[in-house]
């Protein structure tokens, strides 16, 4: 390195000689690839055939790095969940980067570098990107958005559409994970706790159930979490959506803290968890293909679609029954 | 609009309710185009055959909105004219806002609707989008991320590398008019003046010269303005940039406040300009397109390339010359 700052200062984002060396050592350095050319605005994606695929999702986690990853890793696995529950393949990310004055350049570089690594591990490239840098106090320290392409097999048919009343939701790991491993990071309420993020690509495990024929749709449950994506499911086809509290699998200290604080984990985010909807015949098939692999050790059949008053319904550990409500007030902003 | 909130609190990012209502009030209203489903996270393109290209870029411009345009037509045009300077065809947008707590929603529909206007004048469709709030004073109001996608011939060959000494640069109109526009829609110097940003989409502009055998090299002057694409072109060619100071195009009211605030508007960033470097033998035919177009009005011939040391020169209207350096310090922080 040959950049002398030790933190960004407004005119690393100016267009000139100390914006090119921020993008050439912080951003290039760790990002080069064959298609990234720092030099030019835009790009040429060497796409074969196949459907294209786009998506994009902006970052504002805070703190910017915690047990389990960082924003950048986030970025990268938040963007490409995105195409991969859609079913697709996915290729090529553009960053966006909005740095606050003041953030320390070996931070900066280090969460550059978790990006980069992330995305070697998930397949992806960084083809173009954009700096921009804002005054100290309007800024988080670091906002990232990404833009994800991938491709996707023209034949493939998914989408809340082809959800069906008695078909099963299945969730690929434990809940809320992300959610409190970010809370306790924050250490503004005086936890600790032994929870890392689950932040993580996705893309095996939807890859592994694309030819199932009784597979419906998927989704990652992010922001608003598991209930949330049950709501899109219960609005889309107005059945109502019973999950099993039972049946869903939350990790000890994830309950422990919840309980504390009175958080729900079903309406935590995860960042490494695919939900499934697959029709009653392909369910255990789905769940058997899941458990195989490493990161579906704890997957689990959570729910069905029934007829009834369309809503979200748990059936809960003690044989009873409640409503669950779409998120209204928000339990923990900046959380991805 | 069935929003009963009048401006954007931490719940309308959280993935529930408000935020759903949000998105299909103010983003889906405006930008409803039969690609746009804001119920998926990711999206098909439909894209025939040719070249794929792909650009992003961020916005953070103060104030959100300025004489002759805003952040979101702003954000459209900066992304359009990245695709076009490339010699691409604009298609598609993804767009990412980041909201701060705060922000008055009237003003954010305000923008969305400009946003919305400026693509469809553009010809290119929003097809993805994601929101993110951030809390009162972690951000400027309202930051966007916008990623292009267009096509390209793939015969057309273009770029830094096709640069030869004896080249000629021209710019499609008078420069600065962004940065003096945004800088007195601050009011912090106390000024006022009759300048509008040049905001707009230069794909017309741009278009126009891709059958131009000597066309060797587009881009758009932003952030660092003429000097810094100028400093670019030497770069890339070990030449030197000679711009001869008679000749480029600066409008009065710029002029006067550049003087004023010892600003150099070579350097200030435009937004609806394009720059081209052309072999000697096509100079004047590009002129001549330029100058027949409306946006081209004022296009003039401002530079060449010569052998001599590497840099950019300027022959200074009084018939002396001097070297012009790479932008050191922000003139005008988010300007773009």
């Amino acid at each position: 390195m040959t950049m002398r700052d030790t933190h960004i200062l407004l005119a690393h984002g100016n267009g000139g000689r100390r914006m090119r060396e921020l993008i050439d050592e912080v951003f290039a350095r760790h990002l080069a690839n064959p298609w990234l050319d720092t030099h030019v605005d835009a790009v040429t994606l060497p796409i074969q055939g196949n459907e294209i695929v786009i998506t994009t999702d902006g970052f504002t986690v805070q703190p910017l790095e915690f047990p389990g990853g960082d924003i950048g890793s986030l970025a990268v696995h938040g963007t490409v969940n995105d195409l991969a529950v859609a079913g697709a393949t996915p290729l090529y990310l553009s960053l966006n980067a909005f740095i606050e004055e003041g953030l320390a350049i070996e931070q900066l570089e280090r969460i550059v570098a978790s990006l980069a690594q992330a995305a070697q591990q998930a397949g992806v490239q960084v083809v173009t990107g954009d700096t921009k840098v804002v005054r100290r106090g309007e800024g988080g320290g670091l906002y990232l958005a990404t833009t994800g392409v991938g491709t996707r097999d023209p034949q493939l048919r998914l989408g809340l559409d082809r959800v069906r009343l008695g078909d099963v939701v299945l969730v690929s790991g434990p809940v809320g994970d992300h959610g409190i491993a970010v809370m306790l990071a924050r250490e503004e309420f005086g936890l600790r706790g032994d929870v890392a993020s689950d932040s993580a690509s996705v893309f095996p495990l939807c890859r592994a159930l694309l030819d199932l024929p009784g597979l419906r749709f998927m989704r990652d449950p992010t922001r608003g979490g598991l209930v949330t994506v049950a709501h899109d499911i219960a609005a889309a086809t107005q059945a109502q959506v019973r999950l099993d509290e039972l049946q869903i699998p939350v990790r000890d200290p994830v309950r422990s803290v919840c309980e504390m604080l009175g958080y729900d984990p079903l309406y935590l985010a995860c960042e490494g968890r695919a939900v499934a909807v697959v029709s009653p015949g392909s369910a255990q098939e789905a769940l058997a293909r899941w458990r195989g692999m490493p990161q579906g050790g704890q997957a689990a059949i959570v729910g069905t679609l029934v007829s009834g008053r369309t809503g979200v319904v748990l059936a809960t550990e003690l044989g009873g029954e409640r409503m669950l409500d779409e998120l209204e007030d928000e339990p923990l902003p900046r959380i991805c």
